[in-house]
């Protein structure tokens, strides 16, 4: 756990100290759970978003995009039913006037009594040796299956209250547990209210006519309230899908992990469009087409799996999310979603007009299933370059820090660095970059000893540096330098595009999903 | 004026209908002055956005991206001066219960004296034929110069009273013009108060620890705040520049003209940190460079114009807009500001963090001249639709309607037509679509005959149509017909990926900028 925490600490150092990743408002000592996207950030972002969107939008011949505002006209919450039930359970320490999600409180206190029991079996481990048998341990030993009960009988009681929305008793039962404010101590606690998590804003400057808006806490509903529009003027015909990328907001209370949980984050949505009844193949369609998009990168088949939820929200017939090795752990990356013809429905019945589709194959009209592929772009980029983050032991008994972006999502292609400062190497390094900044984003470097060059470039994620020496001067050759296997090789310069082209090329990427 | 107006309304409906521009939140009768991007304007829109970032940070060795969060530190506001001054005087009618901008409520008023003044011309000119000279009736007839000098008088008073942010004149003077709420027909006023046009939310839950914040006015201060953190992890040198695109929000009492003044728009902004005293040669020269950016692409060189600031607003010691003839007339399209030290300056007041570059060659420090570009991107969006849009007068005496977008912005590049729905031909159209999708955005449309597909996809705004026919079979060519020119030829389905390529890749049209 401790190699975890230091694991993900480098991960954040290190995307502050290379223009990945900086703390938002940084010089007004910043905001909770908001970062922007610095110089290297906003490419890497940018290149993830455009992976995406080639491969949904472009390469599908039915499914196209949308770009819906983040302010919408607020019956859409009500009809999506965030205005009622989009809520955390919350409960303030009168002492500390410290404000906690009550089921996470209820959550960490079972955490404890979990530390326990692992405490339990580490101890009858090392006192039984070869002989312990861990399963058998704790399917009879005495104190273990009384921790073991204890957290059955909270948890449970906890999530039928939440669910009979009787707050009353999740205070009584945080009362009866005797859980403590983690800063007073004390244990004088409100009563536990439900707190919406959308943000709210007023449109319009007139007290009459103000309009209280929210900012979309998804993306998804700009696609369901445009689906008719978009059906009609592009003749799409089911099953079609569309996508969209775009910011969402939500006022989470519990708001950790940098940038995996933010308070204004980017989701990549689509929503396919289908004919009731045919919702379980396509929803195994898009769980293996989406796991292909993810293992196209490279980034190692073990770091994903599936998680197939059995308890479904209200809108869903089945779900299941692409789980990543986060520094933290496995996570969600991306959520699978048959949605039925929940959403339409109900924008049916709040706004009064038909949502439905013509089929001419079965003459008749209906409303659509719904099946939902959504990505978090900011988690994406976690994953990314987390995964990428490495620490390498060199045969010089050296370490190197490499960032192993895949290349076709690195923000800089190619550093071009001339061997020194002097001698027109410069100038032919100027000349390569006049060249290739047209296809890529390349950069010069001329700073300090090659070899520190190289390094910082490894530590940015370029994956190729360039190098112009003297013989460059006779032969129109430069040396390649490859970031991941550190090799190099002697090119002709007119060779560079072609050479960068074939590494960095979304296509070529993309075949691999094929 | 007339002829405007229909254009405009040409504009907004075709927008609609082929799938550019919806009204947000239709289904629910709309959100005023938001719009959504449609399958096809979401990818207009991406294009404009890529070629200008493409030409600002890609091209230019000492530009940088961002992409700060639209949440900031509420401080940031105070420091630009938004939470003190961006404000718009508004008076409400206390019978029609409607608000006003004040200004413009006089600013109309003025607007119908300057009617009566063109009335008195008409007549004139009318009354006098060839005789007539306009400059000199102007200058000499009573009624005319009477009402000239009602306007002059009218506009400067107010002009100085919102400067001394005198508003109870502001108010004396709509009651002394005897202006009427146009709804009420009232002259049952309220007082003139200020309304700042910033949106507010809270975050976070507890009531003591909510914090009010702003939806981002502009992005240039997300820009500001990371000057510092950019130019060190970035190793930058003075001249740089930092450029960002992204969502800002205006709570605008007036807004009208469809997305050209909208409440949530898109910027796209650059930042120029330079040297004091080197202002004025680079406000020249990004006057310069952005102008040619718009020409590159081919609008007409007659459609932009550049306004000189003649008063400047608190931070700039000039300021020039490229403006654009849009078809309500020319209107500010673009804005290059020399902003000097006055933003850095305060927020290193507010925050109490240095934000200076140590300049190696001068051997000191200071605080950067900021010299900005900025554009709207729905705006430019506007512009490059609005341009497109043609009636045509075709030779058999019909009109054809036609998207003429530049080809390197337009949504899809290609769309492949079967001449007849049998024979096979339907399955090479394909066949070249899974060929060409890898590189473009390409459709297929085997609707209706060929001629009529071929209007669709010239209102579409696609370049190119490619028809599969039966002698395809025999000469594996196809006939590509060219959008504007409406002419044909007949290539090798070979040649079609390096056809469409020249034709609309950002490296050719960039290279027109040089």
């Amino acid at each position: 756990m401790a190699n975890q925490d230091d694991q993900f600490k480098k991960v954040i150092s290190h995307a502050k100290e290379y223009g990945y990743v900086f703390q938002s408002s940084e010089i007004y000592d910043g905001l909770s759970a908001v970062y922007d996207y610095a110089q290297n950030g906003v490419e890497l972002k940018k290149n993830i978003r455009d992976y995406w969107w080639k491969a949904m939008v472009q390469m599908h011949d039915n499914i196209v995009g949308l770009d819906a505002a983040i302010f919408m006209h607020p019956t859409t919450w009500k009809a999506s039913g965030h205005v009622d039930a989009f809520n955390d359970p919350l409960i303030d320490n009168k002492d500390s006037k410290k404000r906690y999600r009550a089921d996470v409180l209820i959550e960490d206190y079972c955490a404890k009594i979990e530390a326990k029991i692992d405490k339990e079996v580490t101890k009858a481990a090392k006192r039984f040796g070869d002989a312990f048998n861990k399963e058998e341990f704790v399917s009879t030993n005495p104190r273990v299956l009384g921790y073991q009960e204890k957290i059955n009988t909270t948890l449970s009681r906890m999530a039928k209250s939440l669910e009979n929305e009787d707050l009353a008793d999740v205070k009584a039962l945080i009362e009866e547990l005797e859980i403590a404010c983690p800063l007073s101590g004390s244990k004088n606690w409100t009563d536990v209210k439900q707190f919406n998590l959308m943000f709210g804003t007023k449109l319009g400057a007139s007290a009459e006519s103000a309009m209280d808006l929210y900012l979309r806490p998804e993306t998804a509903q700009g696609i369901f309230v445009n689906f008719l529009n978009v059906q009609k003027t592009g003749r799409m015909k089911i099953p079609f899908g569309i996508a969209q990328t775009g910011k969402a907001f939500r006022n989470e209370i519990v708001a950790r992990q940098f940038i995996f949980r933010m308070r204004e984050f980017e989701q990549m949505e689509m929503q396919f469009f289908i004919k009731p009844g045919t919702q379980k193949e396509w929803y195994e369609h898009w769980k293996e087409t989406r796991l292909k998009w993810h293992l196209s990168l490279g980034m190692g088949e073990d770091n994903y799996r599936f998680h197939d939820h059995e308890k479904l929200a209200h809108y869903a017939d089945a779900a299941a999310d692409i789980e990543f090795k986060f520094p933290f752990g496995f996570k969600e990356l991306e959520g699978i979603h048959s949605r039925t013809d929940f959403d339409l429905s109900q924008h049916e019945k709040f706004s009064g007009k038909k949502l439905q589709y013509f089929d001419p194959e079965e003459n008749k009209s209906y409303v659509p299933y719904v099946l939902e592929t959504s990505i978090g772009l900011d988690r994406m980029f976690l994953a990314v370059f987390s995964n990428a983050l490495q620490e390498e032991a060199l045969e010089n008994g050296t370490t190197r820090t490499v960032l192993k972006l895949p290349s076709v999502l690195a923000p800089v292609k190619a550093a071009i660095l001339p061997l020194v400062k002097k001698d027109g190497l410069p100038e032919i390094a100027k000349e390569i970059i006049e060249d290739l900044k047209w296809d890529f984003n390349v950069v010069y470097d001329e700073k300090d000893a090659v070899g520190r060059r190289y390094r910082r470039q490894d530590a940015n994620g370029t994956p190729f540096c360039i190098t112009v020496d003297h013989d460059t001067l006779e032969d129109q050759s430069v040396t390649i330098r490859h970031r991941d296997s550190m090799e190099q090789e002697r090119v002709k310069i007119s060779d560079l595009r072609n050479i960068i082209k074939e590494a960095v090329d979304m296509r070529s990427w993309l075949m691999k999903m094929k």
